[in-house]
């Protein structure tokens, strides 16, 4: 007895231990975005006000918000039985589709636009579209489809074709987004309410100089010359045109102005008869809404101006209030803070909806009758997310979502709901259905924690001063497997610290990269802080960066690394750092302006000199090299490569158009130089980043970086 | 007394010591070309057929043969008061100069050709040709120079300018050498024996695609297309124009056939009338000796023609008897090793000169008779050189150097004397002046050995049968600084094993690269085998790679292996590889065909697939991927990626137009497919080689990767 016992207990601390698996590398980087990514409900929306619809194996199921009950809509069978009739080619999973109506949906497959009715599970209208046909917008109030080949534009629907414009020079370009995808910028062509017009960018880039990319995989390496234009540099022009599809006439906008400012943040008027524009000037302080007849192109009114001494950043389009044509929603950071503002056509401000040291991330819709608008903001802390529907009248706020965490909303037609996606630190996914009433939860989906049975170092988010001593920065940081704090632990700090970006929330495993649990499982502390300069902390916080990056920057990281040293588990000997683009610059800065701290660095796709960053965002935050010569040098890391110590490993995308790949070989070319012996990797065919599978060999090359160097 | 003696025993010691320095890096990489290269006469020439001359701290002296007694000629300050006379720039050192005759020379100097009289100290003629000139070829017949600015031709001399080209597409080149340097071609221009004409080689590459090289160093990375024509592709086309200086026109020699065969080593008839040129097809199988009429262009007789079943490659130009018009020397392989062959002009053989199992390397002229010629040669050992005469006649034959080692010649005037330039294994350089009449040698110089201060390995040759089990391969090992048998040590193999070079010789060192002696200062075993396709062992030693490059030359290597694995002394797990080039290639065969073996490699500027490789070269030894697809597969280091261990250093030059950066990107790629770690540097402006002061960063680049990981 007493031996069966024993054996007993034996099996069952082996069952125990293979539970508790160890996360590999190709998990950590692979298996986090496909194999080991928590399931989520597929194309969540709402049909009508009372019912929504997700994929479930392929078939398309409703579910009443009410009756909780549910039933399946339409099949993937239903579907393909329907495009075989249209000869169409049958489809392996349920397309990605969009609601017309509570009755149609509309969808691509094999070059097709269909329209389908749910309810008689007909096609309502097909038609096919060119097999190169590129940057697709399907307009559902006349059912056509604008889209582009190479650099021109094209409508076509059941009634056949129309060219929209025939550059033949290919540094024209019609259709697409401009300005490289800043200023909130992430299309080109923009139907009127009605469809009865299309308005598109139209960027002349023949200006710029060619910049030369090479294809080193042809049989003889090929040029491939890509527009480029850098800080200081002669940047391309951006028109916008209307397209009427009555007349087949097109219009530009007569914008005016030097050619090298930024058509921003297009917006029809509800009647389609006037378009609206956020026009910055190329300093990027000074924005025009400016106002024009869509019909003659002529400017009928600057609405309102917004200045500023740093920089303005329209991001957000105005948004007309549905029951009011004369009146908008607006958000700017002009307080310090994102927040909306309800307008007048004729540019007097009615009031400020949103006010408060917290900003709203994101608008989410109204009621009908505008009373109420519901929102994501930063109002709990600025690691979470949450839903609130704030009185526009009173400004009496309510906050709908209940757990700390990362909450995304999607309101329902009518307003009675709000399908709530979110994470938290400890969820892996999770949908409830909110009633905006009353708050009142209700669970519709748990996603599986497909980490439960691997062993993971502890991950604690905690708050340090900035090096200004005052302002709170958020760290995460994640001990090793099986920490002992009587041990001393090497640290890897891990770092981006640009604006547009913090690392640190309050979602699954407070965003940590899984990387970093891999690093742990090896002996590794991982550490991150969001530094001032990073996002979603104010206006204040962010721009303090401007003319001088890398300095405030570097300064609230050393603070990061103050507080490690403090801690008696931290080996101080081995710390490193790694940092991709923004993060690489980081990389270059921490290692270099404090070569006795950072023993090991890997800087990915860095910026080391802004002066060949791009105009756009390199100018927001620099200035021109001409205007700020003090703040490029200053932020020029071929000027600290002179204080190169220890290990230093830069990788970069040999395709890369974002930091193109010069800025790494002329810091190579300056350690040569200067004799200074620094390391070097390639990936041949990727850009800014190294995604697929090759992100597997990247992580290998910095993981073995740091496991035999640091 | 005893406390006296004791002191002056350590001190002793300590002098000792001292005296037994390290090699640092810096002394074995700059040092070797510059502080630490021993010294040897400067511009030794002869003047008359008694009396030759050096310069001596910038001062011009002459030695007579005979008696033996010197005498400054012509000092610095002499030269600089005939050129401050002109107005011409005065000089700091002697120009390199050279003889029209024995009372005037002739040099360059701040962009003027400079005639100087040394009896009576005065300039005879100069003139000035353009700032941006290049390829300048000056003609002491007629006291005219002819220059290529960009890539047209011109002659200038004291009665102005000539403008012989006028292309104004700069793919068009005039005046310049051609076919990549390959068949002995080194210069573009040929004048003729009186001067009155000046042969030129025309290359239009228009045909050959642009292949994209960037210059990463600008502001905006900036495209350089150079003609790169890869193995298989459209090549150039090269013809000869011949000018006529009275009749100011060129007429271009009828060469018909392909456009893309060669035209090699040009040759003048005494008579200036016609021209000679060894065509070769682009097959490379198949040589015609063809006669031109230089005044028609017109194809007078093909002489003679040479085949083989492997490759013809003339790198010779036929050499004209003084004494007879319609004979001429010529060097060819036909028999298997290089030998020299009296023809006359119809095309008759009238003997073979040499011959034996052994190579003239080069030729150093005849007496005035041609009873004699005198040339080096492999006759003693394949790794020396030594110098004979033969009776030409007779063929008796009298070797004329005396030691041991690597001798260079140059015959006086009336072939009185040699002057014996030498070095070998412990001579660090010594000139002797040698009687051709019965070999008596006097000692003219000896170099101060700059090494004999440092600590330095054991540097031994010695030869081991091919794979072929009948070969003997020649060997250098240089074993570790205080070498202790009983020790197990790590090797380097440094490895270039192409055809046309050879690492092992008698000369000083036996030509061991100095990096090799600071790897022994640091305990590494230095090995190093010239194997079956390396150059002076006859043609079917070097030939023997046709079609198969990496095989033969692999399986040799591996013949040094299984020797240092029966070493004792020898750490068998521990064995790196180190080549460059060629030395790349077969890098990468080692390490990826032996991964067991090889635990650490550096390939610098490697060969990775021959079907990247350029036409002349590549062709020469693979033939065209068409003609050799399985050769070219079986040689492809691509396809070995897959058995890639262990680690791998990667170094190319940005700039590369030998072998172009693409081969190791391409490498790299495949890598990654494979999710093969591969390290990677490059040298953002170094083309082929790394020159000059960064060639220390290199050297310190690729012993860290050995020191680290072997």
């Amino acid at each position: 007895m007493k031996q069966i016992f024993v054996l007993f207990v034996v099996f069952f601390f082996i069952l125990n231990v293979s539970a508790q698996k160890t996360l590999s590398l190709k998990d950590a980087t692979l298996g986090s975005s496909s194999y080991l990514k928590p399931a989520m409900p597929e194309q969540l929306k709402w049909k009508d006000a009372r019912h929504y619809v997700m994929i479930k194996n392929n078939n398309l199921f409703q579910y009443n918000a009410q009756a909780k009950d549910s039933v399946e809509l339409f099949s993937l069978a239903d579907l393909n039985m329907a495009l075989k009739e249209k000869q169409i080619k049958e489809q392996d999973a349920f397309p990605r589709f969009s609601f017309i109506n509570e009755s149609q949906i509309w969808f691509q497959v094999d070059k097709h636009l269909v329209i389908l009715n749910l309810e008689n599970k007909s096609i309502v209208t097909y038609f096919t579209y060119a097999e190169d046909a590129d940057l697709l917008d399907f307009c559902t109030g006349n059912s056509m489809l604008a889209y582009t080949i190479k650099n021109n534009l094209y409508i076509t629907g059941t009634k056949g074709i129309q060219q929209i414009t025939s550059d033949v020079d290919l540094h024209i370009i019609n259709g697409a987004a401009v300005h490289r995808n800043e200023f909130g910028i992430e299309k080109g062509t923009f139907w009127s309410p009605s469809g009865n017009q299309l308005a598109f960018y139209h960027m002349d880039e023949t200006m710029v100089g060619d910049y030369p990319l090479v294809d080193y995989m042809a049989r003889e390496a090929k040029l491939v010359n890509v527009k480029y234009p850098m800080a200081g540099m002669t940047s391309h022009k951006v028109t916008l045109g209307i397209y009427n599809l009555a007349t087949k006439q097109t219009v530009y906008m007569k914008t005016g102005g030097p050619d090298d400012h930024y058509l921003t943040n297009i917006c029809w008027s509800p009647d389609g008869k006037s378009i609206f524009i956020q026009e910055l000037n190329r300093e990027q302080n000074h924005m025009k809404l400016n106002r024009y007849d869509a019909s003659t192109g002529e400017l009928i009114k600057t609405v309102f101006e917004e200045q500023d001494k740093r920089y303005v950043e329209p991001i957000h389009p105005i948004l007309f209030s549905k029951n009011d044509p004369d009146k908008f929603y607006y958000q700017s950071r002009r307080d310090g803070w994102n927040h909306v503002y309800l307008y007048n056509t004729s540019g007097n401000q009615i009031s400020q909806v949103t006010r408060g040291e917290w900003e709203v991330t994101r608008l989410l819709g109204f009621d009908t009758e505008e009373k109420f608008m519901y929102f994501e903001a930063t109002m709990q802390s600025p690691i979470e997310r949450n839903l609130y529907r704030i009185n526009i009248h009173s400004g009496k706020t309510d906050k709908l979502s209940e757990e700390a965490g990362t909450h995304s909303g999607i309101l329902s037609p009518g307003q009675q709901y709000l399908l709530d996606s979110w994470t938290s630190t400890d969820v892996p996914g999770q949908v409830d259905l909110v009633s905006t009433k009353d708050g009142h939860k209700q669970i519709l989906y748990k996603a599986q924690n497909t980490l439960k049975d691997f062993e993971l170092g502890e991950n604690t988010v905690f708050t340090l001063k900035a090096a200004d001593g005052i302002t709170d920065l958020y760290c995460r940081m994640i001990k090793p497997n099986n920490f002992d704090a009587s041990k001393k632990y090497p640290v890897i700090v891990y770092v981006y610290g640009g604006p547009h970006d913090q690392l640190v929330n309050k979602t699954w495993k407070n965003s940590a990269r899984w990387w970093q649990y891999y690093m742990a499982s090896k002996g590794y502390i991982s550490f991150t802080l969001d530094n001032r300069g990073s996002e979603n902390r104010g206006k204040a916080f962010e721009d303090i960066i401007h003319r001088q990056l890398g300095v405030v920057e570097t300064d609230d990281q050393m603070k990061g690394i103050d507080y490690l040293k403090s801690l008696p588990y931290v080996d101080v000997n081995r710390i490193g750092v790694h940092g991709w683009s923004y993060g690489g610059f980081m990389t270059l800065n921490l290692k270099l302006k404090h070569p006795d701290i950072f023993k090991v660095a890997v800087a990915g796709g860095p910026v080391v000199d802004w002066s060949m960053y791009e105009v756009m965002y390199g100018e927001r935050y620099m200035d021109t090299p001409e205007e700020n010569p003090d703040g490029y040098k200053n932020a020029n890391m071929l000027n600290y490569a002179d204080k190169l110590q220890g290990k230093l490993l830069i990788i970069h995308g040999v395709q890369d158009q974002t930091v193109v790949m010069q800025q790494s070989i002329q810091f190579l070319k300056k350690c040569i130089d200067l004799d200074k012996q620094v390391d070097f990797f390639v990936y041949p065919t990727h850009e800014h980043n190294v995604r697929g599978n090759d992100r597997l060999h990247l992580m290998e090359k910095i993981s073995n970086y740091f496991l035999d160097n640091l």
